[in-house]
């Protein structure tokens, strides 16, 4: 019995005795200072860069965003090639929903009145044909413009081409106009409202900040040093803050980043929490590995003549697509990425202690000789 | 030889010597038990809130969507503005391919049969004119409706106002109708089809859960309560569900967040990986500070009469456009982050020693003294 | 005052005398090899595992990115439903503006000169009646065409039905053509252009990559083995990548992922951030629970006839849109996740000496007796 309550016993004492490692204080003002030094930049690492510069004590989350955008503005063309013509919203405007992608036309080769039917193709080395030989009926050369018919007709009074089924009068993009048909498009004006989320900290931001007013909205316009927080913006102004002319992009297009910066610390008050604006061309301008520069697509619309004919104008729209990009990462106050900061860093002040020891070891004789001559220089504690 | 064999001995020794430190046990119970308690509470916080709350031992990936909406439903509308009409799906929805944003039509403008011709503006302050040298030809008036003529025309048998080259006859937006013209759009569902990854856990997981079969989805509707799978919903119901009223919403437009969280624990059966449905406005209802409030957007349908000249029905759409937000962040047991935690909570475990001892420290002469009178109470370890 | 002088050494000596713990060496080969071996795995984990294969000593930032495509192809169809016609880009591509998704037409189901009027509903069992009083005016069911006008009327000579004020003649969608109408529209090819940003690390890419000149990009044709760099595709190509079959993908359409991944080092030159391309299905293809299989959406072309009254050509689209998906997570060397990783590293380091010294303990007096026999095998160091 005396043996089980000894063991009882030591059980309790392992448990409870408390053990602490034997230290030596080692009265050197030399090496304690390099000791301190050390343990000091650990501290500043940890409280310096670990906490003010890259906030590690903080739980992120990414954004969730909503975008809604609305293009003001018209214009007004009159050249030789069409009809005096006004251009409002739903003429340039493409899609018109007003989404985070939207595209201003600027420059265009418009097609009007093709209809199924047949027509000499353009003259070029495969095409060309004496007689109705060359052309094969049915055959569709993916860089031509239609199935071929087996016939070959008279393009010009010089050249024979062969006769494709397409709808005709087939496109002639080689004209595209020098100067942007739209010209006047730099001085549209766009709206952009962005409300976002942070999630996991419960966050609803706006891109119109609080303390602005109805009446300065109504006439507000983006400026980077007088006006940075109004959420309309020149298109002009877009272009030449992202580096680059107007003029130039309308001629044959572009892609035109508006990017929306919410990185955030809401560990502040959430008014601080404000969006960054910035513009980056995003396609590129002139490289030499550059297919199909600029930006452009075709679209058609569609009519039915009185005889019930369908019929369409094929316009190939060159212009520039702004694409709002909204980004962030807003920081918190985390308990856990807090104590992983300061437990690694902990670490690192436990690495001082043990790499100055493994110098001092190399001093192991001297020290132990001391330790004998005079006991009272070096102290153990208890 | 002796020298250089003592020498390799001492690396010998010096790589496989095992090297502890010396440890003292204090045999107080008091001292004993706060060490253990800190020691507990440490465990307690790595075990307790790191593992279980925080799932700190995880590794994270965000996730990849892919979202179809179908809408359903048909209205008729009859009003004195308008003919009697019956509207489908291809009328209303705009875009029609179902994309993950879509816009459902619940009131309108109409402004039919304009063509390119000229018009007296509305009458406003800087519009109105005495004669022709009030209005100046080719001047655009950024808030006006078209380019001015250089005519003063009569607006009405009172008011003359500049003339403009514009779409004609113009839009008069302020005439919107008080109650949403599609007010049964309400009745309206939505099928959402959502499929989503986790590229580095290799998961893939659809909002048409396994369990749910065909003939449940035929006759199901989304409801919290008693059908929180079903992937069909009633617009009525998602508007109610984000706190808003859909007739209110309906007349002047707004922005409906459908948000799916896919946010996973993967180190279970992959079944429990459920999405969570929730819904919110996006856009502001009724601040103080907003420009043009609701959502609407313009679109055109273009004809072209008998002979050949282009006509449009401008449509001023007001609606509810529905956001599908897909977000999540799927966890995974990882090596990484659990060193990373359990290294950091460890670093605690040693601060801990540290820390008591510094409160030792204040007790040095006692408990040296104590060391002279009883070395049986405290025993260093080796 | 010699009191205060003697503290203020005191206060000295605490601060700058270097304090070690007393350690001990057991000159014991077998423990030390133990030991060293637990030492050498927590080195290899930390070296091997976690710089070189998880890189935790890098921070991560996600990819923001921006996507043109461009599809290019022609196709004709001959049959006996519809007049021969010639299909181009502005016809199959919806929306047309290229965006990061898009829909290839392949199969429909056309209902041309709809117009508002009143015409039989399809027989049903609810559609079907004997006269009038089994009609209810103003009725729509759900399930049905249209708005019910209180008349039962003749759908054949057989058969009456409940008359619906609707778009007339009804779309009759069960005749959809068993092989996809545009079944040479596996011959279309797209281009990606794609640009993407890492903004922490200011990183600019594009997917057509700088060795690539033009005339390459001219004539090639993605393809894994010969040409993994070519960014365009032949859509054949990517649904047989993804383990489909075109041809039956096109009849009932379906949604295909086009999944472009940046993941990338960015601690070497950065050339070597390539975009990876893969291809997946993203809707189900033939599963027990699926609602609407496939991908269709129905859209209309509007007209008016002479006479002013408008008409549209309802189409039900059947097609394969294509999701351009762009991820990533690009890692670059950061100061913080180094020392956080390497922290928790040699927080293992030292448990390893703690574990080892626990063992020990076991051993306590037995090495206790030895210490007292021969102080020579023990030297305690200091």
């Amino acid at each position: 019995m005396s043996k089980s309550a000894g063991c009882c016993q030591k059980c309790v004492e392992y448990l409870f005795y408390y053990e602490t490692p034997k230290t030596l204080v080692i009265p050197n003002i030399g090496v304690g200072c390099v000791f301190r030094f050390t343990q000091l930049l650990v501290v500043l690492y940890v409280v310096g860069y670990v906490c003010v510069v890259q906030k590690a004590y903080q739980e992120t989350d990414t954004v969730i965003s909503s975008v809604t955008t609305k293009v003001k503005g018209f214009a007004f063309t009159n050249t030789s090639d069409m009809d005096p013509r006004f251009w409002d919203v739903a003429d340039y405007v493409i899609p018109p929903q007003g989404d985070r992608s939207f595209f201003v036309l600027t420059n265009m080769v418009v097609t009007p009145k093709q209809s199924q039917s047949r027509c000499p193709e353009f003259p070029s080395q495969s095409t060309t044909c004496v007689d109705d030989c060359d052309c094969i009926e049915g055959h569709s050369d993916p860089r031509g413009s239609g199935i071929q018919t087996g016939l070959c007709v008279n393009y010009s009074s010089t050249v024979q081409t062969c006769e494709v089924l397409s709808w005709c009068p087939l496109e002639i993009d080689t004209m595209l106009p020098e100067h942007a048909l739209l010209a006047t498009a730099e001085n549209f004006t766009v709206l952009i409202k962005n409300s976002v989320t942070y999630p996991k900290f419960n966050f609803h931001g706006r891109n119109i900040l609080p303390h602005i007013n109805s009446s300065y909205l109504k006439r507000c316009e983006f400026n980077r040093a007088t006006d940075p927080d109004c959420p309309i913006f020149r298109l002009k102004h877009i272009v030449s803050e992202a580096g680059e002319d107007f003029q130039d992009m309308a001629v044959k297009g572009g892609i035109l980043g508006i990017i929306i910066d919410w990185s955030c610390d809401l560990d502040w008050w959430a008014g601080k929490c404000y969006p960054k604006y910035s513009f980056r061309r995003l396609d590129n301008k002139n490289p030499v590995n550059n297919v199909a520069p600029g930006y452009n697509f075709r679209f058609a619309k569609y009519y039915k003549t009185a005889d019930g004919e369908e019929t369409r104008t094929l316009i190939k729209a060159y212009g520039i697509r702004f694409d709002v990009i909204v980004f962030g990462t807003a920081g918190k106050f985390g308990i856990v990425p807090t104590i992983v900061n300061l437990g690694a860093a902990l670490s690192f002040l436990s690495l001082v202690s043990i790499h100055v020891q493994s110098c001092n070891m190399e001093k192991h004789t001297h020290t132990h000789t001391h330790t004998h001559f005079s006991g009272k220089i070096m102290t153990s504690r208890i």
